[in-house]
């Protein structure tokens, strides 16, 4: 096994030599900038790793790491022209930088990029295969993404709903990530679905993270502001339990109302603290990152390979930004 | 062979068979709007009439057929927002009905849609050659939107790069149907090649007869108000010409200008009949015509199969809609 940060390189080399130098520039330039902003990979690490961990060779999958990251890339671009974000990774977003019909046909060249770079070394075993899985999770993510859309203008979403939502939105691409691996690193059907498992689980732990700095983590160091998710309103895992349990008022006062936003998120932390939620939340991180190593229990994978997956669940819950 | 209603009869009732009434119906509901809404069928017809002639079952393309009429149908969703669009086929379109996001995400889901469908069936060596073509052809399109729209702010657009416009942004797709349909039923390659020029060949001048009708068209049968793209602008056939041409300084007195519509109109159709652009138009549309079935000559073809082709090319140079 390789380290993270040697996954990344192999990464950012494949991603510098993609010929995106093309015309129409008007094209492929938003393309170009939209994945050079970096980020952390995380999707196309998991493909490396998971196919050395299984066949010794991470250059097996390194096609599907960089067309995994690729459409995550897509997806971020039409997010952000629906979401009408102005920045990301601390730069004007692709519609703000360019136009928004940029970002939506630059966006549709991307998924069709993707598509076209994940079928590039398979066989004709592995193709079928990886192209099923890959079409049926970008599916699942464009519900997930409805569904996080319907949640805005509703009033009665459930904890079950929000996981069922997240689940699709981000943690089947990390189970999606982790399949591919094992499929090109030629690994039995029961591998492939003990390493889905583990991407999905993941990903779950990974997003209430998210949710979790949005709300407790350091401006500083997680990026950006700290609260826009309670500025917002979006109904995260902490604002739906909160919904739900306070019985103070102090929440319904808020929402809703033209408060500063300061004095928005000390009042919604104040109910959150009330309800113990910043703890509860870490806690399910916890349970989730655990379950993704569970999954990984019946699996041949020497001490290295499991130390490795164990330690990118550890950092999921640990990481501040 | 078939009638062109009868292939299209295949394709309504495929598309009916589709299992669009699922949840969320926010991202499912506008998708079937969308391909309910009809039009030509063009591209789908050319998939099936072409598998019926080279192994006489139009059967064996179904698929292919819906999913080439399901991208193009996701190419109109987010053209229509690009171009701020608000009537499609007599109704409104999917951002003006739904919402701008709404025709972003249902339009990602009917492309990857599309790419799950036109891989049923396939066999192993039939999938990656479809998919090659399918995706190098996505690829073309978004290009010929991108300098469609790049065309916008020039004024300097020669002919040549007009055709190479239209040739990606329409004729490249009734190539790829067409080669699709040989594809499916087995064809050697000079067959699939054949096709794909005819089909393109095809594409060319059925582009500059929506054009021409446009502007010389009857408001009632063609369904729209004729003269759109001179009130516009738009850099088509007629209007390149007509900037490279006119010596009288008519047309730059009115290009820009704040003049009525329907003088706009009838000023800028003075400046083409002096030029006498509609009837080369109309040449135009019949060379490429002959060309695309001269395309099919080498080709073993029945006679009714050949017949079925030249229809189809002598139709798209005469349809007054």
């Amino acid at each position: 096994m390789k380290t993270v940060a040697q996954y990344t390189r192999i990464i950012e080399e494949a991603i510098s030599a993609l010929p995106l130098d093309k015309q129409p520039a008007g094209l492929y330039a938003p393309i170009k900038y939209a994945l050079e902003a970096g980020g952390k990979r995380l999707r196309p690490v998991l493909v490396l790793s998971v196919a050395d961990a299984l066949c010794g060779n991470p250059g097996a999958a390194v096609n599907q790491a960089i067309g995994v990251e690729m459409f995550h890339n897509f997806t971020l671009l039409h997010d952000d022209v629906m979401d009408k974000a102005d920045v990301r990774r601390g730069r004007p977003t692709v519609h703000r930088k360019y136009s928004e019909s940029t970002a939506i046909l630059s966006g549709d060249a991307m998924l069709t990029l993707a598509d076209m770079i994940v079928m590039k070394g398979c066989d004709s075993v592995q193709l079928p295969e990886v192209l099923d899985l890959f079409n049926t999770t970008a599916m699942e993510i464009y519900e997930g993404q409805q569904y996080d859309m319907d949640f805005e203008s509703r009033t009665d979403v459930t904890v079950k709903e929000y996981m069922e939502m997240i689940r699709l939105k981000t943690s089947v691409l990390l189970g999606c990530a982790c399949a591919m691996g094992a499929i090109m690193a030629g690994a039995a059907e029961e591998a492939v679905k003990a390493f889905y498992s583990y991407g999905e689980k993941l990903g779950l732990s990974f997003q209430l993270k998210d949710d979790w700095l949005d709300t407790y983590g350091d401006s500083a160091t997680f990026g950006k502001e700290i609260g826009g998710d309670i500025v917002n309103e979006k109904k995260t895992w902490l604002l739906i339990n909160a919904i739900a349990e306070d019985t103070s008022g102090a929440l319904a006062e808020v929402l809703g109302s033209k408060v500063e936003p300061k004095e928005k998120i000390e009042k919604v932390r104040g109910v959150y603290d009330a309800l113990m939620l910043s703890d509860r939340c870490r806690a399910l991180e916890e349970k989730y990152a655990s379950e993704a190593v569970e999954c990984l229990k019946g699996i041949n994978l020497d001490a290295e390979a499991r130390n490795f997956f164990e330690s990118l669940a550890i950092n999921s819950v640990m990481r501040t930004k």
